[in-house]
């Protein structure tokens, strides 16, 4: 089984000090700012995939958002350490998923559930199949979500 | 039927001119921005139907979100209008729903879907029964979204 | 004296409905915020005097802020519309400058103030004499600040 | 001269991996981002010289920014590291000041360069002389800013 210098599964945790800036007048993080932590957590996973932006971007390659959902379970504070864990967890070849857990570093109580539908597209915005396109990101994606060698 | 001066539906439309700080590198919105639009139309329907923030303060009651969906269909572009159309879909007497579209102002092309779920709580924190603790709030809800006459 | 349905000053008022998600823990605006509305307003300014995004776009030209500065007077809440009022002071041909103040809508109480410093720059970066490579832009700008004639 | 675990000077660096919600359409970072990074940076200073968010909340004492200026240099990209050096450059008593720069973790080109002005205020928004509300915090500040023993 391949990976070489890179992750062997397609998770990661990722951790962010709640900013003064990201609460709101309840006293507490903004919910839209979970959005954004998802994508932070994204953007540290597909580093660590060897699939990170600069090597898709070569590629032409971009992976939009098309769908998502949360569940706000309880609240983050200003100064409050959290961690969110992103895991891919369906890859079809032209889509994938992402699920996200944000909970507190400390007490690690769940803050936050959530999950991430992408497609590719190209920079004109063209739908791509990544098998087709790509063969080498798509074996990647197979080998860490599907279990498949490459 | 009630009312008065008040809105006679649990329904509005709020425009919004996509700003530059609310583009990406993808030369579109950032998908997050979406979910703050929500917000604004949200703020918008409560003014409109009379439980706008002031009065729901004064009684001491918040109503976080604690369940977000999105869907993303077309890519709302800077120094574009779009229409945010927010409706109550549901109201149980501790909870309610919220369904979003947001679409173009020119061309009705639709840019995203959505909904939120909320609860009531105090500023404490604790989760509040609208029924029991203001009823004439939770009489306006129950003849805007469940048709019922006070 | 040229113009025609354009503006006939580098003036404008715009107004912003100051939202939940613009708001911090200490329960008003937070300040970072003011600085996005200098540019909602600048984008409006802009569009007004007939240099909007689209048309320096064509053109190739962009604006960028090289210096900011904001003195903040008292605090925007939620729910508050404010005037944010942005005139050019000044234009030399590669340079240009912005002073705003931002005052409640009702009251007219001055809640910030702030100037902001442009550029031009090419879609390559390139710092631009928008005197050599626009002289259309150019004239309307000398007209619009400078009181010269086309 | 006293400190103990206290940082000895009243300046930090503050590492910030930059989002993809963080960059604009011109495909760098949107310039409002600096002005909360610089936030950040304050935040993890404050924090240092043991006089952070929970302290000074617990004693009642909040330091809202009264004034603001930057001047932006080159322009930090999606997945750089920047540094964002703050240091607090004047303390009167009822007034501080802090400079910051924000420079490339990796090739120390400086991005943009910054102040922050801010007063002390009560929760209330009464405008508090620190010197005489708290000594401690006083003499603390004066240790690091101004050299005096306390």
């Amino acid at each position: 089984m391949g990976g070489g210098f890179f992750a062997m599964a397609a998770i990661t945790d990722c951790e962010h000090l709640v900013q003064y800036y990201e609460t709101d007048q309840m006293g507490v993080t903004h919910h839209s700012n979970y959005i954004r932590w998802f994508e932070e957590a994204r953007t540290k996973l597909f580093e660590e995939i060897g699939l990170g932006y600069k090597g898709m971007e070569e590629m032409g390659i971009i992976s939009p958002v098309v769908g998502l959902t949360a569940k706000y379970k309880t609240m983050a504070k200003y100064c409050d350490t959290v961690v969110i864990r992103a895991e891919i967890t369906r890859y079809t070849g032209v889509r994938f998923d992402i699920k996200y857990t944000v909970f507190d570093k400390e007490t690690e109580q769940v803050r936050c559930t959530g999950t991430s539908e992408h497609c590719f597209i190209s920079r004109e915005g063209k739908v791509l199949s990544l098998q087709r396109t790509n063969p080498k990101a798509h074996a990647r994606f197979e080998e860490l979500v599907n279990g498949k060698e490459g």
